[in-house]
């Protein structure tokens, strides 16, 4: 089924998300900030928008966007999405607050569908996301055809909206425990004379055979925090984004002290530029290494 | 090649390897401090030592015991295996202290082998464990059909034993890790309206694949603590050897010092007979759940 | 020298300040939301003011109320007190991030003094605060009697008013920091069969002899709770300013991060009506007490 | 009363201690393991003796030694005190463990006292320490001339020993908590603007007037590490018998988590010679300082 699908936010993982769509058949409409980014898609057959507004008439508007700010700004700004007819499908990592805001305000227009993503740009471009939705029933099925277009598999966490974000960031947060149980592990692997790359070839070959273990175990053992993959400002957000619904949950999470602790002096003693899993280098240097 | 292997500690994970090790030809000689737990292994073909000296007099003597006392009584104790001809292959979770001194004390004799295992008595009996070997090459490879006939795959990490126990420490620590970041999430997933085991299928469908996510988080999910597959003392045990090599080697690890104090916490609120895993229910008290 | 002293936020802690300044012979004007809690200073002498703006047309106009939400209402809100010719001396307890912008919006108009207290009821009904402030040198020589009625002594923090909150902010925090070590060292004696009030005793008479361990420590021997002197959520908001601007800062505190979890479980545990030292309580249970 | 008393262990606290009972009239026998450190004692009237056994001969034998090692060397050493006819009156910072095991070997013979202390070298020599007492009541009382002649005030804790060994213990973990807790304030206070010396002198001016955030307050301020007062390898060994002591008695302690990391940290990137609140540093260093 063809669907008019307007996309807003062509960053490196929105862009791959639209050209999916453009190339899976469907009529998409594209909109971003800085308009140049468009131009690759336009090319490709999708259409331009002049505002968010106009991207969102069709049967979904899909937004993926950095942050919480970027995200209002395009939902209650000038010529926003709000009240538009079109399903408001957010795959943004948004605080859970700002989730159930925009699930109140767009519920008497198009509707509100949280379905935050996994998976890092090479993933993104081979559609092989994994989403996570939560939302009515119907508005998700409304959906279906967009986000198989994008992703290997769309996981459901029931009909709560925000449900799906709390679940994205208890993912990275999960993400970021590795990387610092790992962290840890190796260095004092090193200090008492094993090489780290021995270590993460038990670890990935017995218990720790997942994706995440080796992708950023290799990172550890090379030490090789830049290029950032995802910069250490961008998780340290989402870590925070973790600890204030923790806040309003009431909810001690130890482990998750840690991790923000490390980035910030990752970011600290490294600058802004570093990968998120330069919480390493940290915990090396506190080892005097 | 047959070899004549001595095999000292007949627990639940010793009598399945020492029945591998039977089962695959090798002549068993067996020695358990409850002699009566040797009776199977010598129906099927073992003979009863009666003492540990006598178990190694062949070419390798294997060990596996509970802690590091057992095994000093074993090895420094009347009638010890302390000089023996035999090859030690000690595949205890002992610290790093004690297998120095082992491997210091065996070397004029039949040298020592450090060779940890991962997995938990299904894989001890179906010979599918991991080995975590580390010594003097030609003593290992001397071992190699006894380590092949209890393993489905055998890690070398150098020619210094302890650096094996490390690793052996090092692993347990992730698992420790894994399950404290596992609760953490899930518990916030809880109060925030998302059910666990809803959380836990995002997890290990995406990034999070690997047999101890499924392993423990199912007995997170079910709260199943009791029985203990691994009682929450032995891993505390575990936690203060990684506790212990970190402070010899001065490294800071505050992840471990999370997982110490809450199997402390464990024990104190559940009783010593209570899983490992059942951290997981001390942070959902600390939630208020 | 007599002042007209506007005096905003009639709580406990202010109507005890405003008590003061109009015992000292200024000529105040006071405002609350609530106008009944005027009546008494009324009574005693003092002017009601219809709005905030009113009672910011003297000399200066002091502000104490509960959280940056308050603080925004009385300043940026109708009839609010932005751009008066006071100076405003602001002695509530807020986020750094909000000083900056007071500082920076009230510039061209009164000026405006940061000079957060600390001191509990009691104190503020003695006239026996300690004031801590930050401002240009003008602005605090010319408040100079207003804090002087209030206070046992007045500390300077440089001419950067924010700096004044982030001191108070870091004393909250050295408060809380005392409270769980107390907590642990008591838990820990106790549970070696030393009495609390003896370790208590002990600490106070040696190096502990400070009113900090005095008042918190009996707190934690009689595990009295309740009444809050200080409820937990107001402490748990302390902590998270704390938090915000360790974040912008790039600072990592990991003993705060200790304390926000204990302070977030009391809540989950004992609900909000408790004490910010009901931290020792979560330490007992954790302790299986 | 005149009394006989032998005193082991000669350093820097133990001279000074020893002066003073000489210098209160006592009949004092000196025994140490390099014995010039006794020569400047005898000078001023102690006598020599040849061995531990021998200066436990009189009334009684006080004992200030370095760690659990030292104090057993001298008990169940070669001619050591074990057994002997003197109640024995340990000062030393010694496990729990220890203590226990102490008390039971010397109760059929003159009977043993834990009586740590809390004071630096000069108020040993200023004969002001603080005695934390425990132990069967007769036998404090024998001693009492004893304690007095060194400090300025004697607590007792009870009848069984090793209760005054967890107090001192407890005091310990509590002056680093104190300076772990002042590091991060003024860490934050340093990057926020404000001189970690104001934030001290606001601190020790209202609710923080103790000794011990004065001494170790004016250290982190002046980042004064070296030469180190007590050196952080010893602090690390006492946070370790803290750790020990509140592993067997199954009670979770971050807070001592935190620093024993801080004080790894700080001998790992500062060698073993600095001070123990060289834990500073380490909080600065991990804000990016």
């Amino acid at each position: 089924m063809i669907m008019r699908i307007g996309f807003i936010g062509l960053g490196q993982m929105g862009h791959a998300m639209a050209a999916n769509l453009v190339e899976a058949g469907h009529e998409v409409t594209v909109w971003n900030r800085s308009p140049d980014k468009a131009d690759a898609l336009v090319e490709r057959g999708a259409t331009r928008a002049a505002t968010p507004a106009e991207a969102a008439q069709g049967d979904v508007v899909m937004t993926m966007l950095a942050d919480d700010a970027a995200l209002e700004a395009v939902v209650y700004g000038d010529d926003g999405i709000l009240g538009a007819p079109a399903v408001h499908v957010s795959h943004s990592t948004i605080s859970v607050a700002l989730a159930e805001r925009l699930t109140a305000d767009q519920d008497g227009a198009g509707g509100y569908v949280a379905a935050p993503v996994f998976g890092r740009p090479p993933a993104a471009a081979a559609a092989m996301l994994f989403v996570v939705a939560a939302g009515r029933d119907d508005l998700i099925a409304r959906c279906g055809p967009a986000l198989d277009a994008i992703s290997q598999r769309v996981f459901r966490v029931g009909e709560t909206p925000s449900a799906a974000n709390l679940v994205k960031l208890s993912g990275n947060f999960m993400i970021m425990a590795a990387v610092e149980a790992m962290a840890e592990a190796m260095t004092l692997a090193e200090k008492g004379g094993v090489e780290p790359a021995l270590l993460l070839e038990v670890l990935t070959g017995t218990l720790f055979n997942a994706p995440v273990y080796k992708t950023y175990g290799e990172m550890l053992v090379e030490q090789r925090f830049t290029p950032a993959g995802f910069a250490a400002p961008l998780g340290l957000k989402d870590m925070n984004l973790v600890d204030t619904a923790a806040g309003r949950l009431r909810t001690p999470m130890p482990l998750l002290g840690v991790v923000r602790d490390h980035l910030r002096a990752a970011i600290a003693q490294g600058g802004g530029d570093v990968d998120w899993s330069a919480v390493g280098a940290v915990v090396r240097r506190n080892a005097g290494l």
